[in-house]
């Protein structure tokens, strides 16, 4: 979309998250996302504030929703509204986590005993239900189509979006000299019924390793009491504003 | 097959898991599955006997695979030998442990917070990573793809078997009086590639509720102590044999 012109003002605060907080606004079919500095993991047992993320998430998270968009990934991203706003296409999300594998890591590797840092011979997407009192547990296709929570025609276009996004990432950020390991997807259908990638993009749900050194410049910096958690990330707002 | 005119022995014992026993037999493409009296649940934290389940499993197992080859559907079964003893065609068990759900229970229920004995609008199937150090992780089609554990082909087959299965089961089931909640199938590989049923099929299981009363007729009587265990394969074994 490309109709920046028009003046939007938050109007009701419609949910508040763990990291984001996302506003009505005057045009139905919009909404604004505010990125806060909260800090969640370990399914909100481990709280904090990392110092400007909500500002450096909605930069990296803009940055590459615009890239996507000129390379034909449908999101929900419609502008940059100053430094912690971005404003987006109204819709219901969808209620699954698409989590996509590049490299084992995280609870890949507790779960089925394999080495962190592992190549995957060929991606992994893994579908959780997103439940915070449940706590995301893993479903599958099956669960999906047996509770209703996506058709199977979503469903097949989800995970071949899934797919394409997971291949134009790794691109991406390879040109930044990170290596993609895993990452969260989420995605939401408009009143029409279009599904489109929603949510962020940034190291609060990816894994981000630096090509050369190996370094992590994502939040496992925060889970694991890493240090220099800000720097990471505003790290990574450089080398994504940065990119060509 | 029906070449049960052979003299078949047991030599060397190959595996012995929680409940059963392989043996290797002089003829190199067979093997005898043993089944004993021992139960565990919660993957092996609960351990007992419960009395004739070997004699009773083998009964009910035989009984079901022996109906199912009338039908089409190509199991290990080759033939009862004796009260604990099952001659089997030797396969390469691929693993990974096929559940199939027709009624909300278990560890279903848990994770997904739905109510138990709700009925499920299509079947579901889940996939764990035979691995008992693991705790038989959920695992789906990628993870099996990306780490090897079956090829695309095998999972195609596996999956539109259970499915099939499922149907004459529940069919099965439904003419002795059980609704057929969810059970657990394991597949094998012969020697050359032919993917088989295998395993056992037996209250050990499967989860199986008296049409008329609701009754448990499975190994949750063990897992919860509710008694009657015995009475409960042994009234099983009964419906099974006594079946049109």
């Amino acid at each position: 979309m490309s109709d920046t012109d028009i003046t939007v003002r938050k109007t009701e605060k419609l949910y508040e998250g763990k990291a984001k907080i996302l506003y009505a606004t005057n045009r139905p079919d919009l909404l604004i996302q505010h990125f806060k500095d909260d800090a969640t993991a370990f399914n909100g047992q481990k709280k904090g504030v990392i110092a400007h993320k909500g500002a450096l998430n909605n930069a990296i998270s803009s940055g590459i929703f615009e890239r996507m968009e000129k390379e034909g990934i449908h999101t929900h991203f419609v502008a940059r509204m100053g430094e912690r706003d971005m404003l987006v296409r109204k819709v219901a999300i969808i209620p699954i986590e698409v989590v996509v594998r590049n490299i084992v890591a995280g609870s890949l590797a507790k779960r089925l005993g394999k080495p962190t840092g592992m190549n995957l011979s060929t991606p992994v997407l893994e579908f959780y239900y997103k439940d915070d009192k449940l706590g995301d547990p893993m479903i599958n296709d099956y669960h999906i189509r047996a509770f209703g929570l996506a058709t199977d025609e979503e469903m097949a276009h989800i995970s071949g979006e899934a797919l394409r996004i997971n291949q134009w990432l790794i691109n991406f950020f390879d040109s930044v000299g990170v290596q993609l390991v895993d990452y969260k997807l989420e995605f939401g259908r408009t009143e029409e019924g279009t599904v489109l990638l929603a949510d962020e993009i940034s190291p609060d749900g990816c894994r981000l390793w630096d090509k050369q050194s190996g370094e992590i410049m994502d939040k496992d910096r925060f889970r694991q009491d890493l240090g220099r958690i800000t720097e990471a990330y505003e790290e990574m707002a450089r080398r994504v504003s940065g990119a060509r």
